[in-house]
Order: C-alpha cells, then sequence, then structure tokens
C-alpha cells in the first residue's frame, strides 16, 4: 500500500472481529520498527509479542479490560529501558569500524555513549553535567541533556514511538488497525512480562481487523494553523 | 511510495545537496505528522517550519553546527507541551457531540482530560493522585500515570514522536530524507522560535536531497532476536 493511503486509512480502533492476523504480517511490521530512526541508533526498545492466551488474558486485566485490548487478536508491548545501549554498543562499535566510518563516529560510539548514559546513583552524575552545561550554555551553544536517568528514558521512550508509528501504518498497509493504548497499570505490564523496574513500558498495541463500529466517528484533527507555525 | 519501500529506504543524513525541497512536499509531510495517533487526541504538538534566513542561522547555530543542519534545504523544530490540551479541547468535545459519540466518551473530554492534566504547583496534586493510585493499585490494575508534569511531558513528547515519523515518511516518499537531531541547545531553540519555558523541543529535522557521502555506510540493526520477544 501507498505511504500516504497507509497514512491516511490508519485510524485507532476500540473494537476488533475475531479474524486473525497472519503471522507473516506482524513479522513484517516488527521488522519495520526497527527500521525507524533512533537515538545514536542505540535501539533501547524492546517489543513483546503477547501471544500465549494466559498472557494475554492477564495483559487485558493491566489493560483496564478497555474494549480494544480485549477484543484484539495480537497484542503488542514495546517497552524502552536507556540500559539498553549496553547490549547494542558492542555491535555498534564493530559496525563502525567495519564500514570505515570517520574516526569521530567511532569515538562517539566507543567513549561518547558511555558517558552519556551514564547519570550516577540518584543522578548526581548527571546533575552535575547539567550544572556543568549551565555554565558552559552562558557562553556558548551546548545540547542541555539528556542527564538524569528521567531524562535518558524521556530519550529512549521517543525512539520507542517512532518504531510503534512504522509498526502500526505496517500493518495498516497490510489491511489492520490498531489501537496504541497508555491507559494500563504499567507495574503489572511489567511484572507479567518478567521485565526489570526500569523497563518502561511504552505503549501496548491492540491489532485486528476493525468491527463496523470499531470506531465513534470520523477521524478529526484540530485546524493545521493552530500547530503549524511558519517562523 | 509504496510504505515497504518508504520505510525501508529512509536513512538518516548527514550532509545534504543545495537542492530545494518544494513547498507542496513539506505541505503534504505536515498535514501526514497531524495524521498521526497521538494520547487522547489533544493534539499537543506544534510544528515549527523555520524559513526565514536569519531564523534558520540562529537554528543551525543552536543544533551546535552539525553538518545535518548547516546543509538542509529545509529545518522542522517540534515541540510537545502538555498545556496545549487546554488549545484542543473546545474542538474536541465540540467533536465527539457533532459525530455523536457515547456519553462516557463526551465525559471524557469534558470530565477526564481537565482532572488528568492537572498537575498542580509543584505537582503536588500529582503526587497525592500517585499515592492514591499507589494504594488503589494493591486490589485491582489501575493506570499508575499520568501524574507529574514531567510525566505529562513524556506523554506530549511520545506523540509528537510519532507524528515525526509520519513527516520523514512522508518525505522519502517525495524523494527526501532527513535528520532527526536531538543534539541542539534546547534553551537557545525555544528561545529563537519565540516559545514559552514549558514548551520541550522534541527534536530538530533537518531535511533534503541526500549527498553521496550523506551517511556513513548502509544502515545497521542489531539482531531483531536481541529486540523482540514472544511471550
Amino acid at each position: 500500500m501507498d505511504l500516504k493511503t497507509a497514512i491516511q486509512t490508519r485510524r485507532s480502533i476500540r473494537r476488533f472481529t475475531t479474524d486473525p492476523i497472519p503471522e507473516s504480517a506482524m513479522r513484517e511490521a516488527l521488522s519495520a520498527a526497527v527500521l525507524a530512526p533512533n537515538s545514536s541508533n542505540t535501539q533501547t526498545w524492546d517489543f513483546h509479542w503477547v501471544r500465549s492466551t494466559e498472557k494475554k488474558a492477564e495483559l487485558v486485566k493491566a489493560c483496564l479490560s478497555q474494549s480494544a485490548a480485549r477484543t484484539a487478536a495480537e497484542l503488542l508491548v514495546v517497552t524502552a529501558n536507556p540500559a539498553n545501549w549496553r547490549r547494542s554498543n558492542s555491535h555498534l562499535i564493530k559496525w563502525v569500524r567495519d564500514v570505515g566510518a570517520p574516526k569521530p563516529v567511532v569515538q562517539y560510539y566507543e567513549k561518547l555513549i558511555p558517558y552519556m548514559y551514564r547519570s550516577g546513583w540518584l543522578n548526581w552524575w548527571g546533575y552535575l553535567r547539567k550544572i556543568g552545561l549551565w555554565f558552559a550554555g552562558w557562553a556558548r551553544p551546548v545540547p542541555r541533556g539528556p542527564n538524569t536517568l528521567r531524562d535518558l528514558e524521556e530519550m529512549a521512550i521517543k525512539s520507542a514511538a517512532l518504531a510503534c508509528e512504522n509498526f502500526v501504518l505496517s500493518l495498516a498497509a497490510a489491511g489492520f488497525q490498531t489501537c496504541m493504548m497508555e491507559g494500563f497499570d504499567e507495574h503489572r505490564v511489567r511484572r507479567l512480562l518478567g521485565v526489570s523496574r526500569r523497563d518502561r513500558v511504552v505503549m501496548v498495541i491492540a491489532a485486528g481487523k476493525p468491527q463496523e463500529n470499531g470506531t465513534w466517528g470520523p477521524q478529526f484533527r484540530v485546524p493545521m494553523e493552530l500547530v503549524v507555525h511558519e517562523v
């Protein structure tokens, strides 16, 4: 499907039919997800495809039993954890060396990334850096973050969201729709996935074929002039 | 262009040629951006298309003069501010009433949204709610947030990121590429845009035609099995 059509026909669906999604469509959407751009290519995201009947039932409850979750053919939980930079780092160093990237790029992965992803116990290192940048910032432009763990989480969540958009568009192109859910019990979702307390649940995506009454009307956006500004 | 091709050919470009992007391609990409799903459809995002030569030069400096910014044909700054819910709310209430949405949906916009977007001075209300939810969460699944201003910002940034992905894919389909930049001086970017201290700069997107040496090699991702988990 044409990109424009996929974007224009994608809708958040509250009720799905009982039609299944072929495994190939799910795998293709997951492949599309990981092609999204992401912070320094550190790929700090995780995609939990919840397939077991038991876990799915638990997840529906953790999603406050909302109809999109209850009726979904498939459920995907996307988590983000800045600490995942460690998982990718050796791969990334090998990659930039193999492609013969310029020296500053290799050093970026070898030196700057470990420095950037450090916030320290109770963020002491992050706050120290923040203060240092604040002073340096008087004289010249400086990056103002990320400093604290929360800044790093925000960055990881942002990258994961980009991947989620690729995922839902890819399913839309395959004839399925989705609902990106943020109304869930994050503690319970983490527990049922068996992930760490530091894994942030970015969203739970419900997917399937939309029922006829799957939305409560046509799509709506506020006027473009409220949100687009030419400077 | 086909969605799959757009996703597979999109690359983060560090150097652009001097070729311009037609205004129509930029406008179409902005239209695609606002069609992204977003939290409760509150559209708390803003898209600042920086077109004036003077502001562009300032923005390049605020982006630490990185080559993607320096060589870009167009620069877009995407900001997010949870307080923007107020801007959308009357439109949304009118919309759900006009389409005859079920009563709980109308109440959601009339009652729950104003409640949800309240964090209070120094987040006192947010922390109070967080504690309440923690107790309630012992007995049953509860949404654990958003509570504090930072939680609300995180939600707004997540939605804005979804829009950014639509934007870059749309430009890719039109034959242009982009670089999502997070390395910038957030204070200076805010100042040059004349936006409030509460507007969070989600990313600056550089766009144009890629130079031949616009990337430092083929795309790389860590093995799928590291990031995709079947549960």
